[in-house]
This record gives structure tokens, C-alpha cells and sequence, in this order.
């Protein structure tokens, strides 16, 4: 029977996986500052083994024979994920692949010696090699996919979000904010003229913050049994389903910066421990995809950790750790803190989408040829000073320079964590329509009601449906921007 | 070229090698409870893909032609290593070590569980399936090989060890121990009467232990760029060469066991680290094998970290970390402590091989069937009460129960440990014969000349020579046990 075979090359795959997952977490956090040479080179190894196991050409013939075969429900939806990732890893030649691998991989080395130094003529050559071939792998996986150029970017991210269905949504949502961040900046000049902002400075022990986040890790459902928290210089969620290593970095003068990286880094873990088990080494028991992923640790991060409610429950926690009694007056204003800035992984909720937009509309421009490398610092400060009023037209490190996504030819990634806030809001909305007290289960600590919803809608879903279509059976609507936008409105606005 | 092909398969086993390393060490240090069967699967079939991939059938034709191909000198070192490992890896059927690895597997689990319920009758049957499987693998193995039933066994532990060469070194050995036993705790008695022995108990923080014992590594030796030192249920030596791990446990009551088992797992580490790294992805890259492994560890231990010169340099720092300033004459007393007991991982180093010629004599006697299971705990005691004094006749769990090794099927193994000390002291010997200032050295916490000596006479030999050949080499002389003998006899022997 041919499902039985790619039952097992299943396991395989997730053994491989498995050793890749844990050597990637171990790498940032265990591994001896020398090991790093022979750990790159096995795990390129390993990885060479994992595309020549997971593309082998007899699996067309298994596909093929399995679509034919007498399956159970669940097996037919594992078929189609399995020919989803073959499709995927199939499309480009293997000299494809390789070219492009060292051609990102030169790019990246170049970015972190080049960004640095504000060096953009230097960098420029590199990309625009990073670039040309991202524009040849949207060609082929658009012409095997049927889809159109960027579209089949964002479908190795997200499988079945497209442009058509995005582009409207963050139009408006765009249109809403170039408004509402000078709404929310006077909101709050407001509030810090009446009280001003008290810092949360102090000596924090790294092993008091470390008590104080698995404390709140295992309130929200984290489960220490299957997981663990270290420290690395970029906090990330990594590991395997059964044991999530999730990694914090502290400072010893503050504790809210790391606490609230700890629970975003919870939220992706939740999703990961929640996963359908029995599916686990087949491709639809994974997690759906990175605008999911996102949704699942922003909705711990921003509709459970920054929702006054859970502060109400935290405060006491952070005295019992930290031995400061903060009231809700001193935490909220700086865990609702908006700034206008340049730089997108430090904005806050309600600027963070305006540079996500910005990154989208280039990377369409820019993979559909109507952009190239060299017109990139001034289109990137054209919109920048439009939409957040700050230009870097003197500054392409923290313009165009500033991510590293593009220098290792991820396009269409940045759109999902702006989808995945939204969805987490769409998916919050949802939840208390059919939950309405869960503000006051937040305020007593109580996560049951909540991850229940999320259990049963999100985390034992895997990837059974397309992204969209996830989306839609959680929440009964489509995508669409009202959620977030009454989020936004309700946490930030003007009352 | 068949050389390349070898040399290509080599870095495809050195990662999945790799892979099974660092999951193995994780798996003892940082695992989550919880993630345990996830590994084991993952293990076993990575394991599973390393020895299908080291026994593919075309390997026998690569190794055929390049045997005849023109070869560099290191390269037909090389194919030897290759071609040893290739044979031992390939003589046993898959689905023999599939029946036996269950088998195994079983018996060790039923080990851990009736060992700690002193219950022999139920452990005798899994036992009994381990040793029948073992006589069947040494047929199968000295008929290959064209060796003797038990020689077939060692040479999977120490290649080129042979009974015709250690049997007569074992007994001379055991009959001096036979009687210096005695004298040593004679002599020991009288220093005691004269002096009381000084508790070194106190309070001492993990973290000061661990300070204490990062000293000492780096001072010796290790090199902490290449390896790390975490806490683990049993301390062990795992990882890779670019990473070695090496692990302790603590008890804040008492330093010196952990630090003298630090030292054990340095001197393990040191041999890795100091592997020929242009050989990594060879077999003859690899240490030699157990008994020189261990050689190198009770170098360490033995040689230097129980020599009273050790403790002049040691003292300052110890007391530097812990703040207790011993003496020398405090400290001796403990280090150089003898005892008659039952347990062998907690002998000291002069009743230590007794414990080890006892098993090997009795797993010669297993394997060529002339001692069956049954007749274990009747043939211990015997030995037991006739080396050491002691009886084990009411106590299987202290007696034939007692090691993990039998009920793992690793027969052949046991006399690697005193092999190893014997070759430690026999090393000591030639070294301080060409550097008769080592004891200086040591006192002055000086390993340079020490560590140069070891480095060019075993640790960059990797598996170039046998085990016999290696220490012919290094020292001069065939295994012989006048060395150890005359390190015992200066160290705990009467004037």
C-alpha cells in the first residue's frame, strides 16, 4: 500500500527534522563558542539528506498510488499535505536550489559585516543577486502552482493566502493607521501629561526573571514537562512539538522587555505542544504556517499580555518575584507604549503594521520587476516618511538594510506578522463572543476557557486546512481588518 | 576514485554521528522530562539510517578498489580503519541485531527495574535470552574475524587486544592484589591511628563547585572553547570532538567526589579535543577504543589528580573557590582512601581490579559456555570471598546484578577499565622516564610538557595502530603490569 510508504518515510523525515530542531536550539544555546564549524557542516548534511529523502522521485509514484487508494478521512488529508511539500521542494532544480543557497547564504555574511557599517553601495551587488534569483524561483513555483509571481512567494509561507485577498485588507488598515498613530501618540501625550511615565528600572537577578517567566509560562499553559526556557542573544521558539525550547535574553536593570518576549516565544510553543500528536510525522500535523504561528504568540503577547486584565492577575506574581509592588498606573502606560520609530522589531502594536505594509508593497514591486535594488532607498523612504513621518533616506542601515530577511531572499515572510495580528485579534473577537467573560477569567489567572478555544480551533488543526480556510471555520468571517481595528481603537484611541 | 567515495560516505556518518552525539548529551543534560520517547524514535531511526548507510553492500567493491587504488600513507591507514569497521559493522545479519537489540533492550529495562528489588529469579530469564544472543555473536564474530569466541568480543571495545596477551598481565596482577590489598588498608590503618581521618564536609554551592571545577579543566587541559561542563544523573563524557560535553553531579555537602569525577571526564575530553582533526570523518580519526579511552581519564584522575604533587597546586585554589583551607595532610587521607566493598564504580584504585578481573574471568567463562547464568551468583560469591573477603551469596543485586554492562550484552568491555589504568600508569612511567620533572610540573599546576607528551604519543594517533601496537609505541614496551604495580606500591604500600 502506498500511504504505508509515505507513512514511513514520514518518520524519517521527522526523525531528520528532529535532530535539526534540536541541533538548531542547542547551537544558540549550549553549544561551545568553537563547535560552530563541524555544527554547520552536519547539520548541512543532514539537511542534504532530508531534500534527498523528501524528494526522492519514487514518492510522485506513491502519491499518485495513495490518491487512489481507500483512506480514512484523515489519511486523505495527510495526502494532500504530503503532495503540497512535495510539490513544493519539487519545483525547483537541485542547481537551482544549491545557487541560490550560497548566493543568500554570501548575501547574509555580507549583510551582518555591511549593515553594520551603513554600507549600502556594498551591499547592493549582493542583493541584487539574492533578488534575481528570488525572481526566478517565483517564476517556476508560479508556473507549477498556477498562481501568480509574489503569490507564489507568500504560499511557501502561508499556503493559500494571496494578494487578492490581502492587499484590500491592508489597504485599509494602512488608510486607518497613517491616522490613528497620531491619534494614539496624542492619547497618550494626554495621559503622561496628567502622570508621568514612572520608570521600571531596578536590579532584577537574572535568576528571579527566569522564576518570575516560568511562572507566568506555566499559568498560561506552557507545559514544563514538554519544553524548557534558556537564554540566547535572539529570543526564538525552537525545538520539537514534544520538547519546545523556547529562549529569553534578560537585562538586569529591566524586566518587561525579556518577560514579554518570554510570553510571545509561549505562544508559538502552545501552538507546537498543542499539535495533533498522532499526526506527528506527517506533514499535516504540523503547525499551519508562519501568519498562524504569529497569531498563536501575539495572542498570548498582545491580547493576553497586554490586556489590562492580565495585569491585574500578573501584579502580584512580579512583587512575589521581583519584590516590587508596581500598581496598574506605573505597568499599563509602558506596556501600551506607542513611538513612532524606525525600526520594525522594536515598534510597538499599533506602528508594527506600517512597517510590514511598507516591506510588502516593496517586495511585490520588487519580485514582479516594476522595482529594483538600486531604486530601494528612496522608495523605502518615500513610504516611510508617508506613513510614519520619519525619513532614512541618510540611513539605508535602518532602511532597506534593516531586516535580514531580503538578504536571505525570504519574500513574502514580512506580511505574516502583520496577518498574524490580525488573526489573533479576528481569533480573540471570536473567542469572547462565545466566552464573553473571559476579561475576567485573564484577571484571575484562569487560561482553561481560552486555550480550550484555541485547542479546539487552532492547535489541533495542524495543517488541515489552508490558511484562509483555518481562519474562517475559527471565526466563522474571512480575514478582514475590523478586529483589529476595534482592538486598536479600544486599547489606544481616544474615548 | 573509490577513496572519494569512502571519504564522502565518511562526512555523511560523521554527521549523523553528530546528530546522535549532541542528542545523546541533550538528552542526559537538557531534554525536557517529557521528550523522552520522542527521542528514542528519533535516535533509533537515525541510528537505523547511519548503520544502513555504513553497510550499504557497494561499500565492500569501494573498499576492494581502493585497497589497490594509489594511496597516500594516511590514506591507507585510513582504508584499513575503514575496512575493520566496514567488517565489524556487516558479520552479524540485520535481523540477528534487530533480535538482539529488542533482547537487549528488554533485559536492561527489567534490569533497572529487579536490581532495585534484589530480585535474581526475574532477571535470570532476560539474562539468560542476553547470553544466549551473545554466544551467538561471538561465533559469528570469531569465525569472520578468525579469532577466539571471548577475543572477538574484546575486539569490539579495544581492536588487537587478545586473552593470549592480557590473561597472564590480569594474573600477575591479581595475585599481588591478593595480598597488597591487605597491606594497603594495614598501612592505611596505621596512618589513621595516628592522625583521624578530617571530615571535608561542609556547605558548597553548585555554583561554586562548578567554578571550582571549570578551574581545574581549563588548567589541565580543556580546552572550554571546545566543550562545556553541565550536571547530569551520571556523569559521562559525550558530544564531539568540536564540542565535548562533560558532565557532573554535586552534592553541596562534600566537593571532592564531583571534582575527582570532573577530572575522570577531562581526561576522557582531553583525547577528543585533541583527535587529528584533518581526520574527523574517518574511522581512523576516532579514539582507539575503550581501554585507551580510559586510559586517558585515569591518567588524569589517577595519575595526576591523586598524586600528592596535584594537591600543592590544587589546595590555594580550592580554597580560593570554597574557602576552606585544607592541608595536605587533611587532604591525602581521602584521596588516596582504600576500601574493601562490593561496588566496583565505587572502588578505589587498589581494589578496583579485582572487581574487574573477577567479571572478566567469569564472561570468558559466559561466552565459551562453560558458566551458565544460573550458576552466577554461586561463582561470584566465590570470587568475591576469595579476592576481596566479602560474600555477595544473599545480595544478587550487589553481585552479578549489580553493572548494566551484562544486561546491555556489552561483554567484552569490563576489562577495558583496568586495561586502562594499567596503560595510564605504564604511560606515567615512559613520560617521567623522558621528563623526570613531571611531578614539578604538576605541583606548579604546569600540564604543558605533560599534556605535549600525550598529545604526540596517543591523542593524534587517533586509530592508527591496534591497541597493543599504540602502547608498544608510546611507551616502549608491551602491556605489562610492573607499571601499575610499582605506582601501587609507592602510593599505598608500606615503606
Amino acid at each position: 500500500m502506498s500511504f504505508q510508504k509515505l507513512d514511513e518515510l514520514g518518520h524519517r523525515l521527522e526523525a531528520l527534522e528532529h535532530a535539526l530542531a534540536i541541533l538548531g536550539a542547542d547551537e544558540a544555546t549550549h553549544m561551545a563558542v568553537g563547535g560552530g564549524d563541524k555544527r554547520a557542516e552536519a547539520m548541512g548534511t543532514l539537511a542534504g539528506m532530508y531534500h534527498r529523502q523528501a524528494t526522492a522521485p519514487e514518492i510522485a509514484d506513491w502519491l499518485a498510488a495513495a490518491e487512489s487508494e481507500a483512506l480514512s478521512e484523515e489519511q486523505s488529508a495527510a495526502i494532500v499535505e504530503f503532495r503540497r511539500h512535495y510539490t513544493n521542494l519539487t519545483c525547483l532544480p537541485a542547481e537551482f536550489v544549491e545557487r541560490q543557497t550560497n548566493t543568500r547564504m554570501r548575501c547574509e555574511q555580507l549583510w551582518r559585516d555591511l549593515r553594520a557599517k551603513n554600507d549600502w553601495a556594498g551591499f547592493l551587488p549582493a542583493l541584487e543577486g539574492v533578488i534575481a534569483l528570488a525572481r526566478e524561483e517565483a517564476a517556476m513555483r508560479a508556473d507549477v502552482l498556477g498562481v501568480g509571481l509574489y503569490d507564489a512567494m507568500i504560499e511557501q509561507h502561508d499556503p493559500g493566502n494571496r494578494m487578492a485577498d490581502i492587499s484590500p485588507v491592508f489597504a485599509e488598515l494602512k488608510s486607518f493607521l497613517k491616522d490613528f498613530v497620531g491619534e494614539a501618540l496624542a492619547v497618550q501625550e494626554e495621559r503622561l501629561a496628567k502622570r508621568r511615565l514612572k520608570p521600571l528600572s531596578g536590579v532584577y537577578s537574572i535568576d528571579k526573571q527566569r522564576e518570575l517567566g516560568l511562572a507566568m509560562m506555566a499559568a498560561v499553559g506552557f507545559d514544563l514537562s514538554h519544553g524548557s526556557l534558556s537564554i540566547s542573544h535572539h529570543p526564538f521558539c525552537g525545538g520539537v512539538p514534544s520538547d519546545v525550547r523556547i529562549t529569553t535574553r534578560y537585562k538586569t536593570t529591566e524586566f518587561l522587555s525579556s518577560l514579554m518576549g518570554v510570553l510571545h516565544e509561549t505562544g508559538h510553543a502552545l501552538y507546537e505542544q498543542n499539535l495533533p500528536k498522532q499526526w506527528a510525522h506527517w506533514p499535516v500535523g504540523k503547525a499551519r504556517g508562519m501568519a498562524v504561528h504569529e497569531s498563536q504568540s501575539l495572542f498570548v503577547e498582545k491580547q493576553l499580555g497586554r490586556n489590562p486584565a492580565f495585569w491585574q492577575w500578573a501584579l502580584p506574581i512580579v512583587e512575589k518575584h521581583l519584590g516590587e509592588a508596581w500598581t496598574m498606573d506605573d505597568i499599563i502606560p509602558h506596556v501600551h507604549r506607542v513611538e513612532r520609530g524606525l525600526i520594525r522589531v522594536d515598534a510597538d502594536e499599533v506602528t508594527y503594521p506600517l512597517h510590514v505594509i511598507l516591506r510588502y508593497e516593496l517586495e511585490q514591486d520588487l519580485i514582479e520587476g516594476r522595482l529594483e535594488a538600486t531604486q530601494l532607498p528612496e522608495a523605502w523612504d518615500a513610504k516611510m516618511r508617508e506613513y510614519l513621518g520619519l525619513s532614512t533616506i541618510d540611513n539605508p542601515a535602518d532602511g532597506p538594510m534593516q531586516d535580514v530577511h531580503w538578504a536571505g531572499g525570504a519574500f513574502g515572510y514580512f506580511p505574516s506578522y502583520t496577518l498574524g495580528a490580525m488573526m489573533a485579534a479576528q481569533q480573540w473577537s471570536a473567542l469572547t463572543k462565545s466566552h464573553p467573560q473571559a476579561d475576567e477569567d485573564i484577571a484571575r489567572g484562569d487560561f482553561t476557557a481560552i486555550n480550550n478555544w484555541r485547542r479546539q480551533n487552532i492547535w489541533s488543526q495542524g495543517s488541515r486546512w489552508s490558511t484562509p480556510e483555518l481562519l474562517l471555520r475559527a471565526t466563522g468571517e474571512k480575514l478582514n481588518a475590523d478586529h483589529f481595528i476595534n482592538h486598536l481603537r479600544t486599547r489606544y484611541g481616544a474615548a
